[in-house]
């Protein structure tokens, strides 16, 4: 066991489950703080040079978890790590945001899919030659996406 | 205050600090294995649709923190979070690797940068319309890269 301890809280426009984004297309330039408990706030020197940021952060709405899932625009059952769904053994979330400013404790940001009153747990310098890859297969997503895509041009020409 | 559990190891040729790759180039082609306890590996399903996987484990190793670290290849003190520092408030570790196939419980990976014996806290699929960026700023790390790069050059042709 180990204990995690939140050292902020993310702001955003999401106050319920129901009208969250539910692709980051759906979170594109949408603005929200991170506020940065000030005990911490030493530790943000230098974040500034960034223009991108990784937040870990509690999926603190989410109880319990089931090993498999139907995710959202999908009909199967997806094995729960092979999805980005929230309920998990270890309800970590990771969104990768768009750094525009510090203020003091808070930084604004872009980009934001999570609810408001989030609580943070880190932040990483989002670096490309470490989180960035190239010749990426997405499994069943890959798939999904197709069949969307047909989907939407089928009823446009129809 | 969040529990978290392992839910798994992840084993690297790694046993010591000394011997670690210090950025991802150092990794690559490195194999390890993501051993997945029995009662959470019914979650692993279509996993294996996926070539890269997100890894969020547990730096078991570090203790306490300091909020300005000296990284490696640098001589100023940096912010914490704008570091990948193993010291942090939640010693939360994230490596995207590449997933080569799973044998039941048993992710054979590459481009492992952790230690062994690492405690797994989540997998998530890589998914690069989420975790891909482009025309970004690293701060601190391309001034580092740049002044390298200059420095082996003027080596070089003198």
């Amino acid at each position: 066991m180990m204990e995690m301890k939140p050292i902020g809280t993310i702001h955003t426009p999401f106050i319920d489950l129901a009208g969250m984004p539910i692709q980051p297309a759906g979170a594109s330039g949408v603005r929200g703080t991170v506020e940065v408990s000030e005990e911490y706030q030493a530790g943000l020197k230098d974040l500034d040079g960034f223009s991108h940021i990784v937040l870990l952060y509690a999926f603190h709405r989410s109880e319990g978890f089931k090993l498999q899932v139907v995710p959202f625009m999908d009909t199967e059952p997806r094995g729960l790590f092979a999805t980005r769904a929230p309920k998990r053994p270890n309800p970590i979330g990771l969104s990768i945001v768009q750094l525009d400013r510090i203020e003091g404790g808070i930084l604004h940001v872009q980009n934001v899919d999570m609810l408001d009153g989030t609580p943070l747990l880190d932040i990483k310098p989002y670096v490309p030659e470490f989180d960035s890859h190239t010749n990426v297969r997405t499994g069943w997503l890959e798939h999904t996406s197709k069949t969307v895509g047909k989907r939407q041009s089928d009823d446009r020409f129809k």
